[in-house]
């Protein structure tokens, strides 16, 4: 945080660093209090505000602090993610995902961060809605089966190697190759980032306008053994996070063991019993005895502290042993070996952690849908997520239209579509109204509906017009939702 | 708020009188400090925890307070309810319903209230989901038109002159009676507990186990002309209120408007313009001088600011008016009357508020679906709120029969249902899993599917199966959901 020295407002300088130096949102976040200061000096950056300039910057706790309950000791905080609450519930999880891995969990919730100047629409907020998904996987089985569905999807990468050379260079990769190359180093990590590409290209945001940026050692959460942000170029505010991947190992279920005393480690069996090799040493007393006089019992019960493996060794190998400041001769040792059988063993699960901002997904999709066409603002969001799917409209309100229209509404609902009624005003307004807030489909009832049982669609991006009959709709719209067909399969080509 | 005097725990003394004194939810809320401190005696209740007395009550904030931003001075408490967003920005939303009047804005949302000892299950939790519905309606027009479809439900009433004399006394009454005997004061108000209770029905609660309780002049909040509280009889908890129904007049929109100095009412157009007779007054100053001297400007000025109705009354009836210590005649004032043409109104709208918990209608309806049939347990949620929708199975787990089921299972998922697919265990298990976590149906694929390409489903409650086409699940399952056809409908009787 920097204040103002002569207005006195207060600033996050991260962000400020962001805003007028162009530093991307992840390095921006990692820079210490020094680092701080250089780059406000070195960018000449001042107060917004009015211009004036800032004091030291200082830490500031971001999350809101408050009492729970009557007693005034009890201090909590707003949640600043919803990820712990699945770890603190990890061994039930568990037994839901019926003793099995790897199984995931994802969270929607209500996240609360005391952001100091909360600005950019939905981008930056104090109350949002996090979307955690916590991946929990054996290190010893990395392997993912969804690879190979995915593993020729291309990644457009900026590798920490590169951002150490200062470069902003993208490597563009495929899921594999990331993988072969070493740049992404787990398997689940590489699929859950090609699957949030993915996911982001269906809210309307092309593969070249994503990347991936690898945050550099001293940039990452403590929790993570390597990380990626994606981030998403915006017109108004340029690359922008939408989600973090990281690579969150053990360290969280570790961390509850650790300051619980809960046992959080699972037992997997093998699907055979492991036969082992075991080595087991004993003292011979008799031995021991004359060789160390008074010290042989405190020389025998170091021999049982040893490593066995490494006494049969050593004997083995060198002829003696050494402990502490005694030499031992085999003659003082009697080794065994034992066939043992193990059924499975005990771990603590890794886990791999995508998390969305889902307000930044809305704010993304918005932005990405937003069009003018001649005069007319129009929001084009793909046809699978628009949250009205089709205008219902009689042509004009009179002559038995708009109780038609009526009824091919209520069908539409009945069918499960979702869908809006509209007579007010002319078709072409009505058309115009449904554009602008992104009805992907306008339905209406004409003249010919009454005779021909058959109604046009029109088409909110192109503005063309298909006739079909009535029953067929419900289908066909179904087919049309779920991307299955496109606009000209829905009919025959009209024009009014 | 009341402390145990021995173990000095704290306690919400409303909720330990409900608990131990059987008093309702609406009624202990309402009790004031001298009230409590009576109650508490008389029914003997001691600490929960210890056995201990009480001290007085004591008034207690439930709202979380922290600081907003980097300023320690801008204090904020996290919202107990979603309503004031909605009244805030109430001009948008009028705007976005085209200024049309009635109108209503639902939002489900996160709010937070700082309960004392939180407890019952999801009944009192310190975080919850509200879903607040803000209902605009012109007072002059209070008609619904919702009504004639929901005249003839029935309501199970408690009456406020009921619990004046203590009674408990239900009066059973439809829609249209409540409203005709002045017992529900708003027709909007009466339509939304209709369909408050036709909701709770759809959730499994029977009407029988339902009751609308009337809040007593005192017991209702500040801003309401009439309250109802929803309750629902839960075997462990007794009575819990699940939504309240508070008819808010323009409380609210009138109170945000003095604070904030900001415009909330609306401008309606008359369907025609209202022609209506105005009377204007005049002072005539000839005949005022000389009357009353030096003093003559000054009693005109107060003539022009009387109520020119009262002033042409008064002189008509009485052949005078006294205005401060002034008598004034006829001769001193013209009158006259014009035709004046309004437009339309200017008015605050009045509200009608229904308001549910959430979390309380989850536990509802995980409380009623649960039964035992033998040794099972079984959640029999309506199909249409099953959270999973039907589970795909092969009867045994080779023969092709798994990759067969897994083609219905991705067909199935592909139509848009909610589909589980499980081949661990034998058949028995799978639906006995099933049955626990309440999945209305089971589809199972056996040796005759690969023949005959039908398979078999079987029904959670009844445990019934009938046999399918595969080619007719879509169509049938969607008829089914949508609550049209029965299990009966979807196949042929069928034992294995």
């Amino acid at each position: 945080m920097v204040e103002c020295l002569k207005c006195r407002k207060k600033f996050r300088a991260d962000h400020l660093l962001q805003e007028r130096a162009k530093i991307s949102e992840s390095e921006a976040e990692k820079l210490r209090l020094k680092e701080l200061t250089k780059a406000i000096e070195k960018y000449d950056i001042h107060c917004p505000e009015c211009g004036g300039t800032f004091g030291e910057p200082k830490h500031f706790l971001t999350m809101f602090k408050t009492t729970i309950g009557p007693h005034s000791g009890a201090i909590g905080y707003g949640r600043p993610e919803a990820a712990q609450g699945i770890f603190v519930e990890f061994k039930r999880l568990y037994e839901m995902a019926r003793e099995k891995l790897p199984f995931g969990v994802m969270q929607v919730g209500h996240a609360l961060r005391n952001e100091i100047s909360p600005r950019q629409g939905l981008i930056r907020l104090r109350e949002f809605t996090i979307i955690d998904l916590e991946f929990f996987f054996d290190p010893d089985e990395p392997n993912c089966f969804l690879l190979e569905d995915l593993e020729n999807e291309t990644l457009r990468l900026l590798l920490a190697e590169n951002k150490l050379k200062s470069s902003e260079d993208i490597t563009e990769v495929l899921v594999k190759e990331a993988l072969e190359n070493g740049y992404i180093k787990a398997e689940w990590q590489a699929v859950f980032m090609a699957l949030a590409k993915k996911l982001l290209i269906e809210l309307g945001v092309p593969a070249e306008r994503q990347r991936f940026i690898e945050k550099l050692p001293w940039e990452r959460a403590h929790y993570s053994l390597q990380s990626f942000d994606q981030e998403v170029y915006l017109e108004r505010w340029g690359w922008v996070e939408v989600s973090g991947h990281a690579y969150r190992t053990d360290y969280d279920l570790r961390s509850h063991m650790k300051s619980s005393g809960v046992d959080m480690s699972i037992f997997k069996e093998y699907e055979k019993p492991v036969e082992k090799d075991q080595v087991f040493i004993k003292p011979v007393m008799a031995k021991l005895g004359p060789t160390f006089k008074g010290e042989g019992t405190k020389v025998a019960e170091m021999i049982l502290k040893a490593n066995p493996e490494e006494v049969a060794d050593s004997l083995k190998k060198r002829g003696h042993f050494v402990i502490g400041k005694y030499k031992l001769l085999p003659e003082h040792i009697t080794i065994d070996h034992k066939k043992v059988v193990e059924r499975g063993k005990h771990f603590i699960p890794h886990v791999i952690e995508p998390s969305f901002g889902s307000d930044r997904l809305v704010q993304v999709a918005l932005e990405y849908a937003y069009r003018t066409k001649g005069e007319r603002a129009l929001l084009s969001f793909p046809q699978d997520i628009a949250p009205i799917q089709a205008g219902v409209y009689p042509l004009v309100s009179k002559d038995g239209l708009p109780e038609k229209a009526s009824e091919v509404y209520k069908m539409m609902l009945d069918e499960g579509f979702v869908v809006e009624y509209d007579e007010a005003g002319s078709i072409g307004r009505r058309y115009a109204r449904a554009d602008e807030v992104g009805v992907p489909l306008g339905i209406t009832v004409d003249y010919e509906t009454l005779s021909e049982k058959t109604v046009t669609i029109r088409d909110r991006d192109s503005w063309k017009q298909v006739r079909t009959r009535i029953g067929d709709l419900p289908a066909l719209l179904r087919n049309y939702f779920r991307g299955k067909t496109s606009f000209e399969d829905l009919g025959k080509p009209f024009e009014r």
